[in-house]
């Protein structure tokens, strides 16, 4: 970057948002699909350890799992669990909602100008039916899913795929999800981090991965906005 | 109690143990039912704040859940949700487990001669399906179940129960459990209460609430019964 700093940090920063857990809730409904998709694999492993998994890219993720086990690793197997994790979860996926607050939280951000992009670890294919709910898949505003990147997260290329899609500086942006690995990707792309608590984890643990501040869901955001740089609300 | 203090607490204590996230792995797929229920009664709740609220008594959880939206309650209506939540459960209640290690404490438990019993919120009707998984339905300990007690948790009364029916007096019992709701009432019956991060909730969560120590699960608290006050393992 070649503009002063006293300059860059008067701009107003850009929001990167994850999408599952963090603008639609659908965190429950991803865990039970794995869940099913591991046992059917043969793999037992207690839900809330799923739970803690979740946000991860789905290869990272059934590896980390299975290493939770002391599994060996078969990737054929790994490609059989994704496989059958999304045909479980599209059996469920119509009991997805927008978490309170947004669409509201989207349009606001728009009307001021804000920059704002969504960065998800699904494949386009399972997001599209959380982008068509939110009423942004067709719109301006950039959509990175894990077809766009060679890692997904914990690692940083969603976000930083999506500031260069807004052509923002990474260091003027906000990441703002509900795993703990959306925040340590967050300070990897060196961004600040921002925890919501509706994909269901403690504030302690968005805290201690990094948050820079911690939110309930995006109807909370928007209440706050002027804690975080956005001025005209 | 009449016994001098100092050879009471030289007995050994009781564990008084919830049933749902605390020995079976039930709790994400009771989160969904009641989604579910809640929807179907043209309440919008996220996932993660009904998530917040298991473990209560069925009424209580109902109103509270409606006290967050501002609603009016109605016992008709309040009934019918616990009803299709009833429902909705028995449809997924083939998906559910024992947790880790629940009937490896038990038994262990049983064995060394350390009182134990089971106090959940559910009624007998909801709760015999995890009773019967873990091999405990028809064994001497004894189950209370909210059919028996006139408050459920967070009220003492379950455990208060539960010690009784062991002749064990309850400042000598652990209450554990994985809502916030088992470590209040813990505090009201003047037990000490261990927390298990099994059912999906932080830490944190479970210290704020009074946690004396918190474990990750049945098998976690297996290996570590010495800090218990369990001799013999």
């Amino acid at each position: 970057m070649s503009e002063p700093i006293s300059e860059r940090t008067h701009n107003t920063p850009a929001f990167l948002f994850d999408l599952d857990g963090t603008l639609i809730d659908s965190v429950y409904q991803h865990v039970l699909a794995w869940k099913r998709a591991l046992e059917s694999c043969g793999v037992e492993l207690a839900v809330w350890k799923i739970h803690r998994r979740i946000g991860m890219s789905g290869g990272l993720f059934v590896n980390a799992l299975l290493r939770e086990l002391g599994h060996p690793l078969d990737p054929e197997q790994t490609q059989r669990m994704q496989t059958l994790h999304g045909d479980f979860f599209a059996e469920i996926a119509d009991q997805v909602r927008p978490l309170p607050g947004a669409t509201d939280l989207l349009h606001t951000l728009t009307e001021l100008e804000v920059p704002w992009a969504i960065a998800t670890s699904g494949h386009m294919r399972s997001a599209r039916h959380g982008l068509k709910m939110l009423g942004v898949l067709d719109g301006p505003a950039p959509i990175i899913t894990r077809d766009l990147v060679r890692y997904a997260k914990p690692d940083p290329d969603l976000f930083l795929a999506a500031a260069e899609k807004l052509d923002h500086p990474i260091q003027n942006a906000w990441v703002i999800g509900d795993s703990i690995w959306d925040l340590l990707a967050a300070q990897r792309a060196r961004a600040l981090g921002i925890g919501v608590r509706s994909g269901g984890y403690g504030g302690d643990e968005l805290r201690e991965a990094g948050a820079f501040r911690v939110y309930d869901d995006p109807a909370d955001i928007l209440r706050h906005l002027d804690e975080l740089g956005v001025r005209g609300t």
